[in-house]
């Protein structure tokens, strides 16, 4: 009982037909799946992006939908390419290369299993691996969301432990202030988003509607320093105002009504970047 | 008999996953729904343009489709959240603020429900109206084009009058002279549309191969002044030439052969812009 | 039996719901079609880049697949509108005006149709032309593809040999060298595609591991001279190396590693482009 629901992410860009080779060979194996996209405009190579966006948007789909995700700078190397079933029941076909890594922190990483190529790779593709995204990830990931193959048959199981993942730090609270890292900016609205879960404000008796000591750092440079209201919305403050509030997937995070927050205070996001919340 | 198509659009563009988590969560409600975009790209909290954008896509699709529509540039105040049913059979869900006036204007409103949140909406999403687009509106879009709920059951019925409206100007004849409002830009292409049926140049005895003047205000200043042949397509001009034209939901709209005609002119459309068209 | 799958490309961009009004006239002819996309930003108007596109991403599909390709600087134009069955067993709707021009030189055409318009146009669109891409074109493909009408139905047979192309030079062996056209840049990740078939390394003994003498023109005016490695992905050289390859349809490709090969060297590709490539 395959979900026949595929859905795919990539730094390819939509400008050429990438995206729609991989449809094709996956429509070759199934014309009945219905596939949809998170997004393909992943920054060119930006792996962690990739990774975060995959635990964003993932959660929302429904259990056994099969994911494919293709961000590989080193596209051809003989890093594993795999197969992962998380703790919340999809599948995510990917290059082992960091992909995988806030799925296997935040969510939980049930069992992998490494692609099989002999069995799991388009017939003929075994001389080039320029397009790996088409002949193994689409493919096996085809494959698997139309219940051609099971789970079992992407091929051999691979430790969890094994897998490629960047160093995450966890959210910490100290007193009564709440440290974590700002792990990534919301590219069209300009949010930045912490990895504190918004129980760690709680622990710290912050309610909708106080106001907390927010700085935000690059390393130990100090970038944004601010007071500023924990709302439920962002009609909670007037526009240009900043909000504290808690995210789509339960984190704190940050932003400025009608305004981009990251722009306005030329503020990123990711490695090294890290925040302090001071709730009195 | 429920259409099971549900098309989408909203100003959250396609760089992060917004648009796959309302998919994601559609799907979790029916996986065979056929889930279409109108486009992604409505310029950030444009309620305007979006409202337009209704207008100029719904009429395309069959009946019974369903459009969830999330341009809300104050998402979680208490505004209310309706589906609408318009004249031409389409369901369109969206936060009443100004997005439903061309259809409410130009197509006609059948009947008005306001979502009850109590029934439409995401389990365990209460506490929390940041994203609404697919906590609520997604959700009761997705329900509804299955058929697991009846329009009845979206929520009780609201006063189409009542509905939130910008103010639009009725295109009007005096004399040899049409005048209408400039409503919007194609953004690709650069025309200019009009608020203007054909029918009114038809009035003026305006005919294929006659030449109109035409001046494009802003308020009360000229920003444009061109004497343009009204043709039947773009080959019937130069490159370079401007042509007056009926657009494809049968208004008077304005463009030039194989440019950009708003850059060219520097003209923008909407709120203030208005056009005059003298037929001698 | 026909595919149900509908897959369109055009350079309308996907700022306005033009794409979303193809797909929704589409889904009226039936609404059970599977619709995607190659893409819908080919530079606008450049016929050259659509016809490569389809050359690019067809073979992907599944046969039957129908294909609606519009990029018609000059539409309404009294150009001929057909359906071409490529020898692959694809469908392409287009219009005949160059964007076929790769299908035929490099993939081939079995047989032409012209559409029949009093059968095969959206009823009451007869007098306008500004939409063919919705009227004609879209109409004309999901009538195909959800089997409504046969290939036959179409309209009557048109000579494979009056279909309009641009001059394709073919690519060549001088003694040691092989020459041939630069047909395309990749937008996203700026490599380069020849039209030199990878058996013409092969003829000349080049193996993976070689050092190729590369020489790009425009005209007869030298861009680019290099000495490149010929390999089997972009993980054989250092980042901003530059590598020959063998691209997705199987002709000579370069690019750089992990950058930008067109705009690092000013290279464009396209009509008098041409590269030469020297073997010792």
């Amino acid at each position: 009982m395959a979900s026949k629901l595929l859905v795919f992410q990539s730094d390819f860009g939509l400008l050429e037909g990438y995206v729609s080779q991989m449809y094709g060979i996956s429509a070759q194996v199934d014309p009945a799946l219905k596939m949809y996209d998170i997004t393909h405009n992943i920054p060119q190579f930006d792996v962690w992006k990739g990774s975060y966006s995959l635990y964003q948007s993932c959660y929302a789909w429904p259990k056994e939908t099969v994911f494919v995700s293709v961000v590989d700078p080193g596209t051809g190397t003989h890093r594993r390419r795999v197969v992962v079933l998380t703790k919340a029941g999809h599948y995510i076909v990917s290059p082992d290369n960091g992909s995988l890594t806030h799925i296997k922190n935040c969510v939980g990483i049930e069992e992998i299993r490494e692609i099989d190529e002999t069995k799991n790779r388009v017939k003929g593709s075994e001389n080039s691996d320029l397009f790996l995204g088409r002949d193994v990830y689409a493919y096996t990931g085809a494959k698997l969301a139309s219940g051609i193959i099971t789970f079992k048959e992407v091929g051999p199981k691979v430790d969890v432990e094994s897998i490629h993942s960047f160093n995450l730090s966890k959210p910490r609270i100290i007193g009564s202030e709440a440290i974590g890292s700002m792990d990534i900016v919301d590219g069209h609205f300009g949010m930045l988003w912490s990895n504190i879960p918004i129980e760690h404000l709680e622990e710290l008796n912050v309610k909708y509607g106080d106001y907390l000591n927010i700085i935000i750092y690059y390393k130990r440079q100090q970038m944004y320093k601010n007071r500023v209201l924990f709302g439920q919305s962002f009609t909670s403050v007037e526009k240009g105002e900043d909000l504290v509030y808690k995210n789509a997937i339960g984190n704190v995070a940050i932003g400025t009504s009608l305004e981009n927050f990251a722009h306005k205070y030329n503020l990123k996001a990711g490695m090294g970047w890290s925040i302090s919340i001071i709730t009195n």
